[in-house]
Order: C-alpha cells, then structure tokens, then sequence
C-alpha cells in the first residue's frame, strides 16, 4: 500500500457503514463482518474489516456511506451461452407436448437450430443482443460472466463469437470467454474431419489470439463420447488452455472423471454424475457447476447428487446455463433459488455458488469472487436487512448499486 | 359508439400494425389476430380486428403504429398478499433445512410471524412498500391485480390493509380486494369468537364500505375447517360479497366441492383437490386458480390435477400467491413458466390463466382480460416475433408498454 504524507495510506475509495458477506475463500458460509468497511486502491480491495479497525492512517479522497447495506462481492455467472440468434420458443411449446429433448435435438432442433440462424446473424447484431440481454445479469449485481461460443460451429462464426464476447468485456462487466467448438456436430462435417478441425486449426488459433480462456465440451450421447472430448481436451492442454466439460447432465457418460483427469477448471450439469466421479473431480480441484435452469426447463428425472459432492470435498457453483433451448433463463439469483429449493442446497452454499466458487470454476479465485484485501474491488451493494432476502425473494433484485474494479459500473 | 361529422365513427387513440392475442372468451387459445387494430374511446375497445376491416370511417385523433409488435390484454395477477410488514427469508433457510411449513406455523413462524410485523407497521410504511412491490408487476405488462388482507386479523389492521389496497388502485393499476380474515386465528381470539368478529363486525362493516370485492378463507387443516368457512361464506353472501377459497393446498379437505357449493368465484391452489370435487366448480362457474410459486418453494409432493380440471372443464387460471413465507415470487410470468414445466399446462392454457380465466377469477370477465369490444382497454404491447417467446423465456420482460382504460400506464 503507498503512503502518503505524514504515513498515511491513501486510498481511492473507501465504503463505510456496511455489513459485509465476505464469502472469503478460506472460510465457511458467508463470512460476515457486521458494521464493516472496504477500501479501494488502483481497482483492488486494499484493507476489508471491521469498521473500528480501520487503520486510522487510512484516508480517501471519497467516503462512500452504505447506510447499513450490505455488500456482497460480485455475483459470478460462471456458465452462459449469451450469444446466439434465433428465438426457439416453439421448442417449449413442444416440450411441454411431451417431445424429449433428445428427440427434438435429433429432429434438427435445439443446438443445430440456434447454430444455422447464428451463422445467418450479423455481427452488429450478435453483438446487440447479447449487450442487450446482459442488462438482465448488471440489474441482479453480476459483474463477471462467462460465455461460450459453440453456436457457430465453423471457423468464421466460433471465432466471431469468442470475438464479440471479448469486446462485450469492458469497464462495466468482467468476460470470461470458453470455445465450446465440441457443442455438436455440424452438419457439413463427419465427425473425424470436426475434431481435428477443433484441434488441429481451432484451439492453436483460438490459442494465439487470446480468443478464449478455457475450452469446452458436452460429453453426452447425444454429442461427443469421452473418448473424443479427451483429443481435444489434450489438443487444448498443449496450447495452454484449460478446459471444462458439459458432463453426466442427460446421462453418466463418466464426465466428471474425464473432467477430473484433465484438472478441468469445472464439470458442469452433473444431474448423472457418480459419487466416484465427483471424488476424483474433489481431487483434481475441479468446481461442480450445477445448472439448475436446465434441469426444471428438462423436467430432469434425476437431480445432481449434492450430498456426494459434500462428501467427497466438491466445491459447487451455480450458473444460468443461459440458452435459446434448454435454460431460456436470464436470471442468476433465480437459479441460485431453485439450486436451493430443487437441488437442496443450503442459502450458504447458494452464496458461495455465485461468488467464490464461481471464481474458481472461471480460474479467477485468486482476482474475485471475495471480499478479501488484494482482490479486485468487485462489489454487490443491497438494500437489504440480511443477505438472507437476496436469494430468498423472486422478482427484481434489491440491487442498489454494482461496484467493477472500484468503479461504478 | 358515437359519428362525427360525415358520418365518422371518432375514437380517443388506434393502435395499428399490431398483432393481436385477443384471448377472447369464446375462443381457444390465443384467439390470434395478425396485423390487427384497436380502437379505444373513453377507456374502452370500441373496435379490435383484422386491420383490413378497419372502417373506412374510423378516426382517431391519435394513431399509434406499433411496428409488428404483439399485443395482448393487460396481464391478470388474481392472487397476492402482497400488503404485509416484515421478513421471512429465515423461513426459507429452515424448510431448506428440511423443517416443514406447518412446523413452522404452528411455531409461531408462518402467517403469524407477518402479522405480528404488520400490526406493528406504520399505515404509511404498508402503503409505500407495497407500492414498491407492485413495480414488478408494472414491468411485466399486469394491468389488474388482486390483493388480500389476512396478516392483521385484527379489525384495525385488517380495516387498514383493505384501504390501503383500496388506495393502490389508480389510473396506473386495477387494483381487486379480498377480505381474507379467515386466514388464521389470531393470538388474543379463540376460535368462536374470532369467526363471530368475522361473521357479525367484520364482514358487514367491509360490506357497507366497499373495502372488499370478495370474501377469502383459508381452508386447511392448520387452519379453518370447511364448517368454519361455511359460516363464514353465510355472511359473505348475506352481505351480497362473493367469496374465493383457499383450498386443499396441504391435504385434501373437501375445499373444491366447499368453493363449489357457494358459487365462489375460484377455489384457489388445489394440489390435492379431488376430481368430483373440481367436476362441482365446473359446473358452478367457479375458477381453479393454480399456484406454483407456493408449490415450488414448499416442494409440495402432489401438482393439481390438471388432467382432471380439464376433463371437467374447468377455467384455470395463475397467480403468483405472492407472500413474505411459501411463495416470495415477484413475477406472475414465472409462475406461468412453472405452471407449464411443473403442472404441465400448456402456453395457451397459462396465456388464458394470466388473462380472461384470470379476470373471471375476480368476477371481472366482462370488464377486463380480453382484447374485444366493449371490454376496458387494457393491454400490454410486447416487442417479440410471437408471444411463446414472452412466456418461454425467464429474466426481464419484453414489455414495450402498458395501457390501462385507454392510456400509458
Ligand atoms: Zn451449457
Ligand atoms: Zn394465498
């Protein structure tokens, strides 16, 4: 920390009279700091605590008094589809006609639907509405989002894709970027030509250019066997990228061991998921992301085993899955609610799930997802009594303000 | 409808190049009008079609083009507590922690909780949250909204809660009260008298100053019995109110047939009503109104028997039952979502449940809930290609503008 005159630490902005949900990595729950106080310096939390223990040294050219609300870190998103054309409500429509998902894929619904009006979409207007539906995640207080790519399934729309996402991060949202080239199988492909066209020209470009910051896949029946995801799993581990897998979500594909022998970053859905498999993703450091918004738009027959992943030491995070398909969702606290009431997780979990957990399947434990001196200056400020009524209340987010790397955002 | 000079048929405001989802009541479905018209004068449709039948002589001072937008009638909330002081978010930590609702009540949580904290809040402070509240149903196209007294119980607070409902109502949102001091017994009464204080002080004076559109109970075993509410429905009826019921929510108690037998104007959450019992309220005009919110966040093992509301012929209609404790949902859209993924209604049915079945609910079918002549001209303009994708999709709505009787609202 600099020093100014007379040893004084300077800071930027100082946030006084809160209460704090830390959700520190280091401890369980919440963490809370009742009557707290957060300093920023240079974008970074510089001194968080307990008010009374402020350094009397410390001053900042704006004190910021939070009345008593409480400040959460930034919420995490840490699983989105966000860019895409095409509206496929029609397909629940059909679903609610009793039509599987599987079929409705197989039929040329679902991904391939979403693919062929994305590669017909302008740039200009894959970028607008995916700024347009990010308003959705700014008003519930999210300041970093993942999105992958995975609608275009050609070189020229993936990369458009991972490019629009990177120019969708700026000073009001932190993107994180995924190529999920392994989404499905294009129709102008067999199968041997699109994997080594994802390993051989797609990751080493995407690679290059800085284009995406982990690769994914969906291991499922209906998309790619585990022994196809694990070629391009190695192709991504030899350019340095690293990877997260759609696993176990419509079946137990072994997805979550595959995630793990790769040290993957998180597996996500999970609904299928053997205790063996969540074990060694335990292991491995590998987040469960569970996806709840899919799971009750699928009417899924099988929820994700949470008691197994508390038991093997799982960290667990929760995000939207945000697609045109099979999570239409653009609401993070939504899903932190139904990961509680359909999935049984407890409010902590809840929280941690869309904060420092999030963090740590994106491979940003260490930059955000908590209160803690020398992370990012992310913050959720709510006009709330306890954190508690965050989560607990559908319906617009008590949000009062969004705080990105010290900065209004 | 009144000529002008020449002959001209003058309306107040014409909507043009919409399309229309009338929801008619005659009709099935959506009833759908494409590139259709509106006509409103003095707060009514005096004219809705096919616009290539628009008369010749139709003129409007104003003419509003509405760019292919969809139009449908204003939305129907028919089931909220919204008036209420307090939190209850604890609650829904415990019932994660596996603790019932009914342990909860009958341990001093539950309807009690709130209205210890109701009595205690200032008239001013009711009023101002609530209409804090009804913000989010403004934002997802409600045109008209029923609200419900029963966390006072007391004659003062319950008389302040029906005014204060009574208040809420203005050019910007109709505004439905229901009398629902059968809700559950207070502290400081036992049974007899306080379904006396109901009978002969509460019912006549809300009768004789039209505090109250209808009569409620709540029809449970941690509640009031059907004897209970019978002669509670007595004096509804000799004070010429109609009544509604809270009905078989928690277990089967004959609260369909009850609803049935006094003509109410719907029976109300249902999960476990039995099919003679919905065949009755089919044929006593009385409407089934599901609510999945409560349902979802209670994990109620039984879903209504749709299936067999159908086969009887039932009108169903959505709320979102919105209460502090078992359904905390700001967002009638999303109790229409659920009521299709969880109860399995299809998008017509919730379309019609959040829009003439709804308005029949409130004994307000000829008044409001369709788009046809001489209905109040209550809409709600969408900017979507088809009105599936306003139901498919969960997170902010698609809502371009509301308009009660005629005016932006
Ligand atoms: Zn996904
Ligand atoms: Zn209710």
């Amino acid at each position: 920390m600099n020093s100014g005159k007379g040893g004084d630490m300077i800071c930027d902005r100082l946030w006084i009279n809160a209460n704090l949900a830390t959700c520190a990595a280091a401890a369980p729950g919440l963490a809370r700091i009742e009557r707290g106080a957060i300093a920023c310096r240079e974008g970074k939390i510089i001194w968080c605590g307990p008010q009374r223990d402020l350094p009397a040294t410390l001053t900042a050219p704006e004190i910021i008094d939070c009345e008593g609300r409480w400040i959460t870190p930034g919420l995490i998103d840490p699983h989105t589809h966000l860019i895409f054309a095409g509206d496929r409500s029609d397909e629940f429509a059909r679903r609610l006609a009793g039509v599987p998902y599987a079929d409705i894929a197989r039929g040329g619904g679902g991904i391939l639907a979403s693919m062929r009006a994305t590669r017909a979409a302008s740039l200009s207007r894959l970028h607008a509405d995916a700024a347009h539906r990010l308003a959705a995640w700014r008003v519930e207080g999210v300041t970093t989002i993942e999105i992958k790519s995975g609608y275009g399934l050609d070189q020229t729309t993936e990369l458009a894709i991972l490019r629009t996402a990177r120019a969708l991060n700026d000073a009001t949202m932190r993107v994180r970027t995924t190529y999920l080239g392994a989404h499905a199988l294009p129709p102008e492909h067999d199968r041997a030509t699109y994997l080594d066209l994802i390993r051989t020209t797609m990751i080493p470009m995407i690679a290059r250019d800085h284009l995406a910051d982990a690769v994914d896949g969906f291991c499922e029946s209906i998309a790619f066997t585990p022994a196809e995801i694990a070629e391009i799993f190695e192709a991504a581990r030899s350019h340095g990228l690293p990877v997260k897998l759609h696993a176990d979500q419509l079946s137990n594909g072994g997805g979550a061991a595959l995630a793990a022998r790769f040290a993957a970053l998180s597996a996500d859905h999970l609904e299928y998921a053997a205790p063996e498999g969540l074990a060694a993703m335990a292991a491995a450091g590998t987040v469960a992301v569970v996806l709840p918004g899919a799971y009750y738009v699928l009417r899924e027959p099988v929820a994700p085993d949470i008691a197994a992943m508390r038991h093997a030491g799982c960290a667990i995070a929760i995000g939207t899955d945000c697609n045109p398909g099979t999570s239409p969702i653009m609401s993070l606290r939504l899903c932190a609610h139904m990961a509680c009431v359909l999935f049984g997780l407890t409010l902590d979990e809840a929280w941690r799930g869309i904060t420092i957990n999030a963090a740590s399947a994106l491979g940003l434990a260490a930059e955000t997802g908590s209160l803690e001196t020398g992370k990012s200056c992310d913050l959720a400020i709510w006009s709330v009594a306890d954190p508690a009524e965050i989560l607990a209340w559908i319906g617009p987010a008590p949000l009062h303000q969004r705080i990105l790397k010290g900065n209004d955002a």
